[in-house]
């Protein structure tokens, strides 16, 4: 159990990491094939291919994410993570947009391995 | 396991049914005492005191929700559900206002009774 935590705490700051040095390929690899990602914007996202392809949009920005997560609990193979985020997309030109909020996300072990499942996004334009 | 997802099925038709009828000590019972609500609006939710305190300032609202419950898992006492959700909140006075979107929620089953444990709301103000 403390090792399916730390896995997950892992695999959020390798996510985190990935996704500042603009390493989609190593992101795609932190999913399952079958993710869903929900968020109060857009419909839901499913699928890897989907998640590929919205990350296209922001090929040219430079993306950082800090997070704190509140609470990890696993039952076997799935698990849930709370983490309060704050992502600051830095574009090309223009500027520089920081959302911040909570996220809360199902884990689930595929094949020994933990991936991100089901994402539900509650990020929020930050007052400056 | 089908059991449970009817549990949980039901559980979120007596929600949205108390919750229409404005029986707040109903939907108090449908959640744990360590509940955790998180939205793209507020702060965390912690608790039942705070939801049962946030109901007050909706008393003389009517609420009608509808729901599409997309997927249900549970994993002995743990399950989560991803539902889709429509609330329409009308005031004495004023025009309602209606919220969809996505829900994403943790349950627990607490002394043989699944409740609900942690809540994520994506609900946005629906375009008419």
């Amino acid at each position: 159990m403390q090792n399916d935590e730390q896995e997950i705490r892992q695999l959020v700051a390798t996510w985190m990491a990935a996704t500042k040095s603009g390493d989609v390929k190593a992101v795609l690899e932190l999913m399952s094939d079958d993710v869903v990602f929900l968020t109060a914007v857009n419909p839901p996202m499913r699928g890897k291919a989907a998640f590929a392809e919205s990350q296209r949009a922001l090929a040219d920005a430079s993306i950082d994410a800090t997070g704190d997560v509140q609470e990890i609990r696993t039952f076997g193979e799935w698990g849930y993570a709370w983490t309060q985020l704050s992502v600051t997309i830095s574009p090309k030109s223009g500027e520089p947009v920081t959302r911040s909020g909570a996220t809360l996300t199902i884990f689930r072990k595929e094949q020994g391995t933990w991936v991100l499942f089901r994402d539900a996004n509650m990020l929020a334009p930050a007052s400056r």
